[in-house]
């Protein structure tokens, strides 16, 4: 462990303390109802931004400063390992997430690809016994590549879709190897440049064919993770399938994937689909879908994907309100896809950052315990919907009424009283759960 | 007949007339593809917009100058009936729609209103009797009255669901009445203000509790329209549970709807949504859901529901490519729910708007026709996914292969070249379509 | 006093009280940085929210229950006057604001409008006099009345120029009158719907024509208040020239407003241009035209005005960070241009919605003393600019250095190191300022 | 010539050729309002979206096939100059655009950087001497290298300062080499990124300050391009100081900079801003200040930079509407900074990318030039307006009139009536003009 030689293992330190380098608010063992910080928010980072972003953006060249850099891609992405590895334990984080073309080269076809990924993921599989830290979950990079421009399950070009396929063997092959809990499915050009020329029935019939047939091998493997789809409405494509948790939903339900198939949601793009983050675990939740979470923030005056390491203390604590209601995130967890502003290009900014979000979230938890433990909004929902428990309520909710014998009882039981929200007074006192 | 004693019938001139109470496009008569132009477009006009809106936005008092307001309340619902079917016979529009608080005061009880809404109806059917006018749909408001604030079908208040069970029933009464060929539901009001005091999940099982009601109705009375929800994303509500067409399609599997349920799709709403027009009629098309549009635009520059007559040409021809490939709209229609901007306040203004939506209508018409039958775009996607018709495509669309053929395939054809997808040149080509 | 009979002068009891009707907060006489909480706060209310917005949206009715609706407008004008007042004596905020209309019925003619106007100002006079309460600004609403449709003093009608003149006028006699601090103008219809039928240039022209007449006839009155100009960017007109700062900032400067004219920045208008707030105070401190502010906040992914009371406690600590980074904010002050959610219908929601806001200033104010005590920004932005002070730097600042001298400085030199902003741990470092 | 030797030169053959090498309305002798058509239109090509770009987002690797790569960047720059050149030849565009990173690799230092530049616009002169394409305007990118991270003039690390100082000096060094007739100024990392680390008015007053050291060393040269600056709302930056032509003309005015600088205006800028290109059009043209336009089109569903090669009529109709009103664009141009989109990847599509914008424009002069020869707007606003051509309209316009008079008027004329602007009509009328 050489990487980060002037790092130490993060600990928890308290808001008085003057150390950068340690957690104000994060304390891994500490118990909140009833289970551990750690094991309430099963914090996983992520290889694409931590490992191989280079701070490159439309219009700017790499800027990011990195140790591992070697000879080869090869050597490169051995470092990679090591140092990916030394960062998460002194972390003190116990999962990960990678994309196929994060961890290994390409190199010149896809038979040479998938023997860099057979050596990277040995190296990976001898550290994950070392260290104890285990996959959240992995997933096959189908965007990047120029053969993926119109799509990978919905390309219009059949042998694209076969390398798609074999991608995904792979994946599952990897996840087999490692033992991943999670597989991912983020369709970034599953989706249309322009309708003038896609055939959108077609399209998506592809993907349900493909997701089909990796549930299919998983079986046959004897391997089966839990399947996350993850919606984002645009970017890089101009429409994506996956548009928010409820498209996805519909695509599920519609091509009868509810059993093995479950979401896997992003803040910042429930805020590009125009919902807020909890509306998107709402969604989900409601519908027995929430399976993971990509744990980052947007920039709602920007309209593109920043993916900004979380420092919401509002935000984080409505998602941990959401988690905790669904009765904990696993065998999901909660996975760093956040990558340091461009301006924060030093290596050590990888520890800062994630101390940022992990501090954050350990607020989020800790907020969200104390507003369930107090009862506040449970109480508050319980008196707004009272209405419903006795009477013609509950006589609706048993379904034993019509429109006839309703609008019988309207007509003598129009003037039923609304009452007031007292909405601001609400959100006055949740303030004073913000810590 | 006599609201407008300036205005003779609207009659087809072309563009070299100079009278601006002309159709410069619109030639109801003339054949295309088969049918006529009245037929493919069966156009609708609103009463809520052309009747009851009075100029007022949230900064400014009413500006229209009407010349049917009465004495009463009533007095003025019944003048508006006869310059309604007046406006409708010199405009040659064969359908309208309406919410039952467009046509008749509220009055000071249900009961009242459901008088109220009795005595119009009976005026309305006899004008329909004379005139040949049908209904293409009517709904009920349950948003504007205070008593929905937060909500109708998905209210806290259970007094209040029986009331908006009431105006549905009414509702479906006056359609059988008056032989609707479509029932709407339009859910302003369904959705949520803050996720701190709501239970999506109750308010959702409710508001399908109620449709749910309304098709045993409709089959017990023997009148069953065409059931349409109508999707938009916020405002009134800041989040409305029936955000776009996939979300509200997603609602309607889970709860088992299909059969009974399309879509009435509204071009401002998708674009609220992030979509195009065109998205959205695709989605409901490929689903089988395209039941019936609302005709209007959307400013993509402001943030709220501007209603605008639609006059913008590229929209409205991929609109009608959409209705032709969707095999014609019927027994939905082409329904301007738009309004006159504020400062054409003039009750002229009323039909010079509906002129400028019929035309550019005709004109998206003649243009989707000439694209279908020139079989340009059909052309362009056939040879796009060419690739699918034979080999490994058409294995793949067969069912015949699996992640491990299609691994074995890709790692020996992964050469497979991409072509380019020119789509520059097919916009420039579009262009001269565009008439 | 009998409005709000249950309700007592509003204390300070601190966030374990359980009382609604208390600060949680704010407590007036607390001394921070060296002045009251109340001094540096300057609370207003605003007469159009509170006290006679009903609750109705472009798509519902009147909801709000207010008791001081008598038999005519003018009696109900008289009552708001009481109960206005009451109001502001409860809430102890010592300024207010208004526009002409909505203290007073405009009546069937301007004269009667400007009678009624004499009549409710004598009374306000009279309640200033009694509680020591002050007038912040007034101002006239041009952008209601039908006549406005098209813009007050960038109407395209002379005689709705002069009416919109006589109504300043007429506003300056009452500031006057009462003594006000500031006048202010907001230009809802000052903009234009499309640009095919819009002279800019002309509307422009005659804007800062009526604002050089307003600055004369103040000066002939011998009583010149600040003039402030409200930037907002559309709604309700599609496009208004105030856009934001900047913009305004242009207009001002074109026209030589610079002696006269600040600006009256709102948040919720900041975010519909697509800045922060502070952004907005920023542009308008630096160029030494921070006026006064509307205190609100809106909804990022709803597009339009929504003026919620200010309940997030970032926004609020980074606005009071820019208010105390100008030495304070009067003459201005801090008025709440906000109103209660529809669903807080309650004429108690008036109260506890400002108690809402007043709170989060004082939390505000707080966080950002001590931030500015720490000297934590300051010191980061000092370190990070440290460059600037000595060598080049500085001979830089110091105007001696030109393109050659600096090109060859540049050859020499080119290796500079630029240094990483640390930006997340300086977010996660600012949490803990959030109280 | 050989980079295309299937393209033969570009030849007008009108919309009944199936050539898809041919402009369909593009006429480039053609007369329109006594001037040619290449001659109000002056095209110019870009060399960074044209020759740099490679079709990389980012989410996806370089997918554009590009016949000029060479064994070093050297040679790749040469052959880039022979490939340009031959494709202004063959598409007939006079006039060329560029950033000294386009054209010349960086090298390993600033000294390298600079011979490269001197080598390669050697050759660029030598192939403008034999061809007679002239050089619209150079810059220089101060946004890509990571030395530019936080801003290049609004720096905080004043030997980066120094840096873009000796780049815009060797900018200005070959615009009098090649003759340059404009010089721009596009900021895209001088904004900030938070305001947290960010001193607004010390960054401004540099970048002023770079402009005037601009200003005197291209006196001191003798070669004095019009300058120009580019609005730009953010991205790369997450806000950008010139975000609009209204906020960049408030910093011209400020600086005192309006005689040596105008504005370089991009459509989809102007959206990102929130505002229509007409409208930037507008408010620089009525300042004096409308200098050269960048040609392309972005996705108003998408919140960033498309760069979309101009296609869709109305706008680009209404942009030449402006262009003539201002009296044509020179010595600024038509510049296409428009990309060919990701899946247009052969270089055949930059050919016909370049005739669809080409075409476009075309449409769009022939379509204004006809409105303005009609005098159908012109004719509207000028009735519109016209209450100010007599009585008290007039004595306003001349300044005769005060608050007092207008206001002694106003209490004898409120009765004046506002017409309706028959908005619909206008718009239905108006596609008549869309050819």
């Amino acid at each position: 462990m050489n990487y980060y030689p002037n790092i130490e293992k993060i600990k928890f330190e308290g808001t008085e303390s003057k150390n950068p380098f340690a957690f104000r608010h994060y304390n891994p063992e500490e118990v909140v109802l009833g289970k551990t910080m750690k094991e309430h928010l099963r914090f996983a980072v992520c290889y694409w931004h931590t490992m191989t972003q280079d701070g490159s953006d439309p219009f700017g060249n790499a800027v990011n400063k990195r140790p591992w850099f070697g000879k080869t891609a090869m050597d490169t992405a051995r470092n990679r390992v090591e140092a990916f590895f030394e960062l998460l334990e002194k972390l003190g984080a116990e999962y990960f997430c990678f994309h196929d073309v994060d961890i290994a080269p390409e190199g010149n076809s896809l038979e040479e690809f998938f023997q860099n990924i057979d050596e990277i993921t040995d190296l990976i599989k001898q550290k994950m016994d070392e260290t104890g830290i285990k996959l959240l979950w992995n997933t096959a990079n189908m965007f990047s590549n120029p053969r993926f421009v119109s799509g990978a399950a919905s390309t219009n070009q059949a042998e694209v879709f076969a390398i798609a396929a074999a991608q995904v063997k792979k994946g599952l092959d990897v996840s087999k190897k490692l033992g991943g809990a999670n597989y991912v499915f983020w369709g970034g050009r599953e989706g249309y440049e322009t309708l003038l020329n896609t055939d959108m029935k077609f399209e998506q019939d592809n993907i349900a064919r493909l997701f089909k047939m990796a549930v299919n091998y998983s079986e046959k493997i004897g391997h089966k993770p839990q399947f996350l789809i993850e919606p984002k409405p645009m970017e890089p494509s101009k429409h994506q399938y996956d548009f928010d948790a409820a498209t996805t939903l519909q695509f599920i339900q519609k091509y009868g994937l509810e059993n093995d198939f479950k979401l896997n949601l992003e803040a910042n793009h429930a805020t590009l689909a125009g919902h807020t983050f909890e509306h998107e675990l709402t969604v989900a939740r409601i519908n027995g879908a929430l399976g993971s979470i990509d744990a980052n923030q947007g920039d709602v005056l920007l309209g593109w994907d920043t993916d900004e390491f979380p420092t919401n203390i509002y935000d984080v604590t409505l998602t941990m309100r959401e988690i905790l209601e669904n009765g904990g995130i696993a065998p999901g967890g909660i996975n760093f896809d956040a990558k340091v502003r461009r301006s924060a290009f030093d290596v050590e900014d990888l520890f800062l950052a994630h101390i940022a979000g992990m501090d954050t979230f350990a607020r989020g938890l800790k907020n969200a315990a104390k507003l369930k433990q107090d009862g506040f909004l449970e109480e508050l929902i319980a008196e707004r919907y009272a209405s419903f428990q006795t009477g013609i309520g509950a006589s609706i909710l048993a379904d034993q009424e019509d429109l006839e014998s309703l609008s019988t009882f309207a007509l003598e039981h129009e003037d039923a009283e609304v009452k007031s929200s007292h909405i601001e007074y609400v959100k006055n006192v949740l303030n004073d759960y913000m810590k």
